[in-house]
């Protein structure tokens, strides 16, 4: 079984890196770069495509816009990265927007951060994904004709191996993200060569293909709405870029000025990528359509229903490289694999965001736990029951997809960017040095166009998206958001009903003497284990309790305890009904109405199996007991266990679910080891047990 | 919600008795017939068209045989009639086949028997539905088209009624089997009248139609394994008579006789019922074939695929009473809900049998209690799920199931019989007094005819039925008895590891001292209550042991246990990873591995919610550690709840759950009632507990 799983794990994620040792790497910049870039780098591979289809609606001659919306691109690239240069140096704890909108605006700023970022993560999922099975279609024609197949087949082998817990080692997604970058670069760089030295002419496979277009002679407000959607659907290659303001801890020292590196590095590669694949797109006559079955034509025929549009980089690709050439082969191979790995970020932000917005109470406190397998799992699960439900509508299609994404990616772009203007106006309140003013006063000078731009920006993704799909994300978002606060209105009710009294006295809290009940059904070892554990507590009073519902096995019972001569005394309680929850709890009851303030103190004796079929055959009649007891007030229940030999497999098994190495281990930075236990108990030796 | 599922409740079931008023009512013969000879009676209702089905295959020639076998179900029925009058007297208890095979013949033909029946069950259910439904079907067509459907639809209410918990009630009984049994007998008494006396011609709607024999002519062997494979399908009408051995606690004194006498008024209305029907099908001509589409025709044209082939009770009917008049609706809608009554008996007694094999450690011990809602349910859902498997499979179609039928009703009998000869035997060896053994030796020829008989009928129906389907059956009943006695060896393997020793010495289990640790995470009245709780408890020592997942609230913390004076010690382990489960279990082994001879008692506090929701939302952590724990060994778990204000509507809900109506209440017979609780009181003072 491990043997099968580990196979194609370690075919795509490369063998994994013991626990001990990552957990003391730091990342130097060239592996920073991979393991927090995957996201916007990848985004190259559909980001231009989305530009053509969206300007091919008024034809071919609107494609003459594109390198003025590459532009715009990078200047709004440019923009957010130096904004989030300013991010990374003031907040270097790794919080991420949510923390700098939560902490300069206020939690419902923060929670919409939140509810946008956890949005998105399930749409980086679902896109990466999608574009990922398109590119590799472009060279395996079967993985493109089978995509929604193929795509949840990726989600479902990626869930798997996070379930099962990957390591991700800085190796993993160094290979592949720098074959793909160097690949493009190199595609640039020959079809430039080809181009403009030896003046070849290279064609697209769609070169040929014509478009009609569905609005022709555009002008005016049309245009431009037009163009600013098209403007929209390039930010999608920008998605992502704040992971490295999540990921300062994870870096070598300085921090914060090699994590703000790194940001100027991703920013640079991923704007040379973007313009060059436009440009090479533009001499090659590559010809997308939003409606390819309806609107594209080849020689005067339609190509009809059954015609697959390849992604833009596959397509200039396939004309700079030739067609199967082995550099298209490899270039195809790598942009699916960068593409997968960027989803898989997701799957580790989803988790780890959750864990802060547990630590604040906006979800159940345990996925607080760090490391915690159940809590990982939960939200793996709904990470990819979502992405999946999401590819399934949508038939893997990352053009449709892409229309709800990059909403989510502006709202926590801009709320963040307020929130570091309010940052640096509270610091600038406080701060006398001038030279530090000075780089305040920039600094604010940034954040504060970055703020007004990817507003701006927020503002025509939802213009020109609404409609197209950006509605789908917002009410997910506001989804998540009512969820968020109610979940945390719940913990406030609580916290304050539990809250303790500040009046020391108070005879709710305060009982006078313990009843111990140990429960009996027949003499065996784990009723004599909790027996005698029972003598040794000390209680007051403590009392054996049998229930009688088999006057045969009753009678023997008597019999042997007075033939052992056990000194507690044992009492029959009768069940005609052959229950056994009832009396007890009738019985409990009865004893605390006679002295309220009085505890009751129940033992029971459980066996502990080791299989889940063994659990079905003992204990029910105790947890059902147990679930009941604990709706009786002034009622302890203790469990006693007694190990069978079986239980030896569930022990192993507990074994091998803690050594899970939770996902997104190298991006969260490498913790405090913990103290040795020889320490401990040197701690536990000065603090000496109150004696009784 | 109540309210809608009460409606159709009312309609089928009638009002439901309250259930103090129940547990007092014995059943008066009158009542215990239709209670427990709903399953018998209504088997006329297919029993006869079956036999003429087989005998089809030769020809309507071959119906003359049919008054031959008749005779031989006649004989055949006042065989076991007789045989089971043997078994009431000689076993009062209602222990059932079970009981007799497990006691003379040892537990592996006691569980063989089991094993039988619980098939048996599973096929009572598909059987009579699907013939109810055909029934329904001969007066509302829509039925009869949609057959798996509405089948179905009956398991599932059915199944939902006894899950819910209904009462059933005498009356329930009652009318419906009486107005069957009355219609019946008026329909053979007026056929009878209108043949004999008016002289008329009565004419089933299938009397013009041909029957193209299968095989012409049969002969010698042939014929004769085709009389027996009709005599076979006729021995359906015996499935359900051993239930009134049962149900012998549930009649009014003198118990045994009056169980004895209703037996025989049983066995005299089913055969008066089945011979009649058989007369009146050769009267009025109702043509029946295995294969109605190939086989039958009228005026030489097949009647194809779309012909339904209505039950001989119905065809019958509308002979003698007329297409559409009344009394053929009435007696239509009657078979059907007798039908539907006596697949509700197998709802009953598939969780009653588990109840003892429970008991017998052959099931799950928690099968065990009475009246516990969980138990029945997975017995009920168990049942229900087979038997719509059955029915999905086999299309509804009552002539298909019925082939899988009887063998383990046979198996039973058979069984039985041979350990009632044994116990006469063992009696006989014993009794001394003339009269007596006279008694006996009367009785021991009685049970060694019905042992022989049904011996022979078991050869007869194994050998016709076996490739017909009865294969399935055995395989369902082989799969029974190796869970069961898996189920077995695992209960005395642990019985074995867990036996007390002898010598009361044991190091294992005689502890030294107990080392407290109460959990906290924070101060508020749950932990304080724990706290004040932990101190009474006199443990050698006591400590508060917090996790540091949060400095600042760790910090927090501290300072509060000052400022509070808590005199109980506060010890902090750190948890870099956040982890809480890890540090705790590594703390206590190590406390353990200091002192092996010690006990640590874990005390959690707990909140106590009332929705499914808000368990997720707390308590999880406390949960996986509880989990964790129990593999511990030297540890005993004390929860100390803290019931919010919520956790009331729980406990509304686990008190309507309590008042819930175990099915089967009326064939169990009445128990003694609880005694009362002054009476307990007073027990418990007379007991005067151990002071320590």
């Amino acid at each position: 079984m491990s043997k099968l799983t580990d196979v194609p794990k370690r075919i795509l994620i490369g063998r994994a890196l013991r626990s001990d040792r990552l957990g003391e790497t730091l990342l130097p910049k060239r592996i920073a770069l991979p393991v927090f870039a995957s996201d916007p780098l990848s985004s190259v591979a559909y980001a231009p495509g989305e530009v053509l289809l969206v300007l091919s609606i008024a034809g071919v001659s609107a494609y003459h816009f594109s390198p003025w919306i590459a532009v715009a691109v990078v200047v709004l690239m440019f923009t957010v990265v130096a904004s989030y240069r300013q991010n990374v140096h003031a907040y270097p704890s790794g919080g991420g927007d949510y923390e700098v909108a939560t902490t300069n605006l206020g939690p419902k700023a923060g929670l919409t951060v939140a509810s946008a970022l956890l949005v998105d993560y399930v749409l980086t999922v679902a896109v990466s994904i999608s574009s990922g099975i398109e590119n590799l279609g472009s060279a395996v024609p079967f993985v493109v004709e089978h995509k929604v197949l193929c795509a949840v087949a990726v989600i479902v082998l990626l869930t798997l191996m996070n379930l099962r817990g990957v390591k991700e080692s800085g190796k993993l997604f160094a290979i592949p993200t720098y074959v793909f970058v160097a690949g493009v670069f190199i595609m640039i760089a020959w079809g430039a060569f080809r181009g403009i030295v030896l003046d070849d002419t290279m064609k697209a496979p769609t070169a040929d293909y014509e478009i009609k277009p569905e609005h022709q002679g555009l002008a005016g407000f049309a245009l431009v709405f037009l163009l600013l959607r098209a403007f929209s659907s390039g930010c999608a290659a920008l998605t992502g870029v704040e992971a490295i303001s999540n990921g300062v801890p994870a870096f070598r020292k300085p921090k914060s000025k090699n994590a703000a590196t790194t940001l100027a590095l991703m920013g640079g590669l991923a704007v040379t990528m973007f313009c060059g694949i436009i440009a090479l797109a533009m001499v090659t006559k590559v010809r997308m359509a939003e409606n390819p079955a309806k609107d594209l034509f080849h020689d005067g025929v339609s190509v009809g229903s059954d015609y697959v549009q390849n992604p833009v980089i596959s397509q200039v690709a396939e004309a700079v490289f030739g067609h199967g050439s082995l550099l298209f082969m490899i270039l195809a191979a790598a942009t699916a694999l960068v593409l997968f790995l960027a989803a898989n970020t997701a799957y580790n932000g989803f988790p780890l965001l959750g864990s802060i917005l547990a630590q604040d109470r906006y979800l159940p406190r345990q996925l607080h736990t760090r490391g915690d397998r159940l809590a990982f799992s939960n939200g793996i699960v709904l990470l990819a029951g979502a992405a999946a439900l999401l590819v399934f509508i949508y038939g893997a299609d990352s053009t449709r997809l892409i229309q709800l994404y990059i909403v989510g990616v502006f709202v926590s772009f801009t709320l963040s960017q307020i929130g570091m203007v309010r940052h640096w106006n509270r610091h600038l309140a406080a701060e006398k040095d001038q030279n530090k003013r000075r780089r305040m006063i920039r600094s604010r000078a940034i954040n504060t166009f970055g703020a007004f731009f990817t507003g701006l920006v927020l503002v025509v993704v939802l213009v020109t998206k609404f409609t197209h799909g950006a509605w789908v994300a917002l009410l997910g978002m506001c989804i998540f958001y009512v969820t968020m606060t109610a979940i945390r209105r719940h913990y406030d009710r609580v916290a304050e009903e539990i809250a303790a009294p500040d009046t020391p006295t108070d005879d709710s809290v305060r009982p006078s003497r313990v009843h111990s009940i140990v429960l009996v059904s027949k003499i065996h070892r784990p009723t004599l284990r909790a027996l005698s554990y029972a003598k040794l507590m000390r209680s007051h009073t403590l009392e054996a309790l049998s229930i009688n519902v088999d006057p045969a096995e009753t009678k023997a019972l008597k019999d042997e305890w007075e033939r052992r001569g056990i000194t507690v005394p044992l009492k029959v309680l009768d069940s005609p009904y052959r229950e056994i929850t009832r009396p007890i709890i009738e019985y409990v009851k009865n004893l605390r109405r006679e002295s309220p303030r009085d505890v009751v103190s129940v033992i029971i004796p459980e066996y502990v199996v080791g299989h889940w079929y063994e659990h079905l055959l003992h204990n029910q009649s105790a947890l059902r007991l147990k679930g009941r007891l604990l709706f009786t007030p002034g009622v302890m229940v203790t469990s006693v266990p007694y190990q069978l030999d079986s239980s030896e497999a569930a022990k192993r098994r507990a074994r091998r679910r803690q050594e899970w190495n939770a996902p997104g281990a190298v991006r969260r930075g490498p913790v405090e080891k913990p103290r040795r236990t020889k320490e401990k108990e040197k701690d536990r030796e000065k603090e000496p047990s109150r004696k009784l």
